[in-house]
């Protein structure tokens, strides 16, 4: 059994208390985890002073248990066994119980169960939404059966992930070969659709396209208010191709910062194929960029018309080639309108590196 | 029981084909659900032939169940009884579930089992890491067992939501005065550290602040890259005092577009309180805003240095009375640092605006 959570310092922690209590043991001191989380406090350019007794505190874990650092944190996990049952418990910060997971659990887990070996290959698209890709892949889908493959499909705002999975433990070699066989099939199916595989994001795969290329990007953001922005530069690295961007949020800005006259926007409105165009083009030249998105759109919840109803979202791409754009339609609230946005606009810039 | 997922229109939602093998029933289609499910679609702007046979069959549901109609989505939620025990499955996507959870669940839940009321005030933090903070109010949170409040520290990054709770079944009005009276006790204690309660988040407060001041803001982000943009833009209606904003991810936009000379750059760096400051005027003079918020830091992992290590952010407000700037030095990984770093710069803000 795992559980996650009340690990830390404050008075309603009570986990290992309660878990004391359960395995009829008590807290001690461990040394090994002070010296540990001295070291984090150290290491996060804190001062000894800020070590508060609440904080090495943490380091009172059961008497009998097998203590897990914690490699992000101060809240170290603990692993009991009892009638041949495992019970760990993992601190809930995410990031740490994370790596406290990948980097210290499964590990463990392995040697203990010794649990049957799974083949994973996940494979990235956008463009089509979960039910029309599960039609337009169906024949392939249903063949997958043949090999002992299953397919799970994992959608998030803008994407769908496709990922297959087999047993392989009586020859892992072969397969491997019958996956990669089917994610090959699935490739030349709708090229059009897939931008990556495994943990890749798509902000990634265009960092890389224009690192490979040695070229630079700016954007020119409106409805998306600076989400794209923060998408690409999430990257660690991001520096190296990405310039800088204006989120023209008002008219004004679209007029001074990136030259868009003011009669275009008074006759199309801001939310039209010749202002979005004119945005990419204004940052492109403005930034001095290869390559440069402009977005604007309906996000809601207001502000919707008969004509260009919330979810109405132009992107433009311009580059060394000229300037392009579509027109996106994309349903939910305003969260998922920037997300879906943004992620269009990062596979619109793709499609142009390629 | 509560379960969640595994009910879309691909082949791997099986969640309502093993309920119905569970339960002994079988599925039928329900019309009313189906017609609930074309209206979806009208309603997201998609044309009928883009309603696939996938789509009609997710309105194909149990025979012997209480259907919960899914008002975000096509997944209709299932309630069953047996032997007095209830067990509901819900959709898994987040937004559609918990529309669900609160819309209809909750009133079911409530009339089912009648539960004790319980009554909540949360209180929101910012400015104190939860030690610290619990140290704080270390002699405010023992009192609180007098009147049987229980409380509960709910950090995220940059945050501390301070939640106290107490039942209230005997006699609602006293137990609300009595946590009423423990919460005007806390903003006493800690008024610099409270940026509001309930579900208010920090960019609202902002907001709703330079909306009643009838005043406008202005963004220049380095290291943020956009993320402190996508904060004031989530919140619907931020057009009225948003004005945009530029990320000068490269010196070159920080000199172009916001003014900062050369020698200035070279002389201090990026990050250092010339600049910021120079920044935050820049972008004001620019984009004509009452307010402007710039940011400069070392987001990681790379570009640290001994002087200026990974998590080093200046932060600078200008305004109409002029221009100040903090140091802040914030830890963890990347996307920690530019979350705590949006964070304390609308806190720095929020001050001003008072």
């Amino acid at each position: 059994m795992l559980i996650a959570g009340g690990l830390g310092p404050t008075n309603d922690d009570i986990t290992k208390h309660a878990l004391c209590e359960f395995f009829g043991t008590r807290l001690i001191r461990h040394p090994e985890i002070e010296v540990r989380i001295e070291e984090m406090f150290a290491r996060m350019g804190r001062s000894p002073k800020d070590l508060l007794e609440v904080n090495r505190a943490q380091a009172d874990l059961p008497e009998h248990c097998t203590v897990i650092p914690n490699d992000r944190g101060t809240a170290s996990g603990m692993w009991f066994e009892r009638d041949s049952r495992v019970f760990v418990s993992m601190p809930g910060v995410p990031y740490e119980m994370k790596a406290m997971m990948s980097g210290r659990l499964l590990p463990m887990f392995t040697e203990r169960f010794a649990p049957p070996t799974i083949i994973h290959r996940t494979v990235l698209t956008t463009g089509l939404g979960e039910s029309a890709l599960a039609q337009r892949i169906a024949d392939w889908e249903d063949d997958l059966a043949a090999d002992d493959i299953k397919l799970a499909y994992l959608p998030s705002p803008g994407l769908v992930k496709l990922r297959l999975s087999t047993y392989a433990n009586e020859d892992p070699g072969s397969a491997r070969s019958r996956i990669d066989h089917r994610v090959l099939q699935l490739y030349a199916l709708i090229p059009e659709l897939i931008f990556g595989t495994g943990e890749e994001r798509l902000e990634q795969v265009v960092g890389t396209l224009l690192r490979e290329r040695r070229q630079t990007l700016s954007l020119a953001e409106s409805c998306t208010g600076g989400y794209l922005s923060h998408l690409i530069t999430s990257i660690p690295g991001s520096s190296a191709y990405y310039i800088g961007g204006v989120v023209s949020y008002t008219n004004s800005v679209k007029m001074e910062e990136l030259g868009i006259p003011g009669d275009m926007l008074e006759l199309n409105g801001a939310v039209s194929q010749p202002v979005v165009e004119r945005m990419a083009l204004g940052v492109r030249a403005a930034l001095h960029s290869d390559w440069s998105v402009a977005i604007s759109g309906v996000a809601g919840p207001d502000g919707g018309t008969e004509e260009k109803p919330v979810g109405t979202v132009w992107i433009a791409v311009a580059g060394p080639d000229g300037v392009r754009s579509v027109r996106g339609s994309f349903p939910g609230t305003r969260d998922l309108v920037i997300k879906r946005s943004a992620v269009a606009a990062l596979d619109q810039l793709r499609k142009r590196l390629l």
